[in-house]
């Protein structure tokens, strides 16, 4: 059983199963022998070596934030129950070579030594898929520097400005179990089994120092690479993004500079909100009073007076009657950087679909039953979130005429640390700078 | 506005938003014009057309059974709250209406005349999509022929002797609220979205004649078309269902001969199952006892004993101290049809994921906490349930390893018609035979 020492071959999912089952057919009667499975599992490895893309997982910026978004997401925010912070630092350690090692393919764990404990070494859910573009996204909650008045990790002299506590905002309907968490992680993959299994890794990885927190499933529809996804509503979203392909634009808005501390630069700010939308209500409405609202053509997506998705939005037209032919309420006008002092994010949602649950509605005529619990998992990025989600959805949580189909149940915000060169660990340059 | 008259081009999701969105461009400001959006729309209309699968709808037998399983579903039973018979039927008449179209790619309803309620004839969030090889499948649960004693609607004596009162199985924990319903309807499509989309406009159309009772969206990991997909546990699932491929085979095993009414004849009873597994647990143990309890390799899929996948399973071989290579209460052992009787049913199961929930477990050191609410959206077809999933699983539920880390949350038995020729609905023989 000497094979069970050997490394995994690379970008392989293979490799690692060879050798914990290895390591088991001695004591099971009737596995393979570990010659023949090991034989098999080479040769398999290297057929599908470099066939599929990867993002890099290691680079000046963590991955999957200007990383064109795919199609699964699996957000899942944690705490730590340990008090020790050997321990926080070790698990850090342990989930970056897990991310690492995943996003090429490979399994969450090294194959076991002999005589070590012959629990697998990954669940071997993905070991047909390729890597499927998988992309993991580490950030730190507020209540990792400081909880319950504490500074539990002596972190609490590093915690960032911009790492506010979020305000509360108007229609807030925030349920503590989908809210905050000491660390977030955000798996991003092209199949929804890769993203979840990248996840359920790290928290078996996470022992007794971690636990989930909440966890949020997303997909957004496979329009095609050139076109902007379609959310629930049936409209284009993410349009007026700014460009991921312009690196000056990433520093203007997306990456934190000089103004943050050391590990937090080229690193960026997540706000992720659970959104709820009665489809049932909306889907009742006309297409006109829905492009109102939105402030957009549900067809084409291009600003109302405009002819293409990617028009300039004129907030000064008007129409014959002198009214703003992008109302003074809709969703567009309210979220857009010239209504905000020069706001932008870049926003990089999913849909979820959390099937029907109980609801009793708070107005006539008081329908009581089951509805829909879909909507949006809103992710965004940005260099700072005072003077981004922040800033913008201060005024939208008020005004914006969309705020009647949509609530808002869970919510965090979370330091996403700089990305890390091979060796290293997220957050490293953090526990660094605070020994 | 005369264009809102015309039917929108065929294969194209495109043209009813045509016709909607110019009906209400009228009373809109800012909108395009109608001339324009509908020109826009018979082009971009015209380039969608025939590039992509569908899956035809109308045939001898419903659609999404024998349909080589796409990787995402949206599972809904419905109640329905109607007494009137007649209702009923021009429910089953606009669903059959819409499933057709939206099979190919069109929205759910006719674009509505001039004149009439302006609200959107389908939600348009698939306006993007091609039509995914949409599969809508439909089943009547026992309660439609009798409920709470009361033949509702004519139709008791109709009820086939297959479609039995499920019985409970040792270990069932099946919550009400997941569990049985007058109407099935299974959405299986390429896009999670699209699958989502055709339950949606469905249950629009639904109006008050009957309303979601519960749902379950589902996935399958993409391996590719060859390869059996591998479920949470990490196994590959469905190796041994009969070939669909094979007429004979099916009309064994999966559609209703001429034992059953004339309805039936060309459908098949559907069973669906909520089994939430216990992945955390099932992740610590070892590969060697997952292989035990599964009765196969967890790389290969092959029957213990056995290299290959498609391998023949040897239930009477013996290792040299006499033991069964395949464990007695393995779970292929007691699922296989030499098991029972030679009953074989066609498995097209989904995994699920909805997230992490509380758990309270029963069993020391009662843990209590966060657990995954994932696992299997167990769905099969058969010809008669009391001599496919029923004999099966009446000694499964008993005696299967895999029983402690399953637990069975829901549960549905619906019998699914015959497919039906263009023009008719779904379970028109039944209705009309009741007349």
């Amino acid at each position: 059983m000497t094979q069970s020492k050997e490394p995994a071959p690379r970008a392989s999912r293979r490799g690692f199963l060879a050798a914990t089952a290895g390591l088991a057919a001695g004591s099971a009667a009737g596995c393979l022998a570990p010659a023949t499975a090991a034989e098999a599992l080479v040769s398999a490895g290297a057929t599908r070596a470099g066939q599929h893309p990867i993002v890099p997982f290691w680079g000046k910026h963590q991955s999957g934030i200007v990383t064109p978004a795919q199609p699964h997401t699996y957000f899942a925010s944690f705490d730590l129950v340990t008090t020790q912070r050997d321990e926080v630092v070790e698990m850090l350690r342990q989930w970056t070579s897990a991310a690492a090692r995943m996003s090429t393919g490979q399994p969450a764990d090294q194959p076991r030594a002999e005589g070590a404990p012959s629990t697998s070494a990954d669940s071997g859910d993905v070991l047909d898929l390729p890597p499927s573009r998988l992309t993991l996204t580490f950030g730190f909650g507020a209540q990792l520097f400081i909880k319950d008045g504490k500074d539990r990790y002596g972190l609490a002299a590093h915690r960032p400005e911009a790492l506010v506590d979020m305000p509360i905002f108007t229609g807030d309907q925030l349920v503590p179990t989908r809210t905050g968490g000491d660390l977030s992680v955000q798996a991003c993959a092209d199949d929804p089994q890769v993203a979840f299994h990248a996840v359920r890794q790290l928290a078996r990885l996470a022992g007794d120092v971690a636990q989930i927190r909440w966890v949020q499933t997303g997909f957004i529809a496979a329009a095609g690479a050139s076109a902007t996804p379609r959310n629930l509503m049936g409209f284009k979203d993410g349009t007026a993004n700014p460009p991921v392909a312009d690196p000056g634009a990433m520093d203007q808005f997306v990456w934190v500079g000089s103004e943050g501390p050391d590990w937090m630069r080229g690193g960026s700010y997540l706000v992720a909100r659970r959104s709820r939308i009665a489809l049932e209500h909306w889907d009742r409405m006309s297409v006109a009073f829905q492009e109102q609202t939105f402030g957009r053509s549900k067809l084409s997506g291009a600003p109302l007076g405009k002819k293409s998705e990617f028009g300039p939005l004129d907030l000064e037209a008007t129409d014959h009657e002198g009214n703003p032919v992008v109302p003074e309420n809709s969703h567009v006008r309210l979220g857009h950087h010239t209504s905000n002092e020069g706001a932008r994010i870049l926003r990089r949602s999913y849909s979820y679909n959390d099937g029907v649950n109980f609801t009793a509605e708070r107005w006539p005529p008081w329908r009581q039953g089951l509805e829909y619990d879909a909507g949006l998992l809103f992710v965004c990025y940005q260099r700072d979130p005072r003077s981004g989600f922040i800033r913008i959805f201060e005024r939208m949580s008020k005004f914006d005429m969309m705020n009647q189909f949509v609530t808002n149940t869970g919510s965090g915000l979370f330091a996403c640390p700089a990305g890390i060169d091979k060796g290293g660990f997220i957050g490293q340059r953090l526990f660094e700078a605070a020994l």
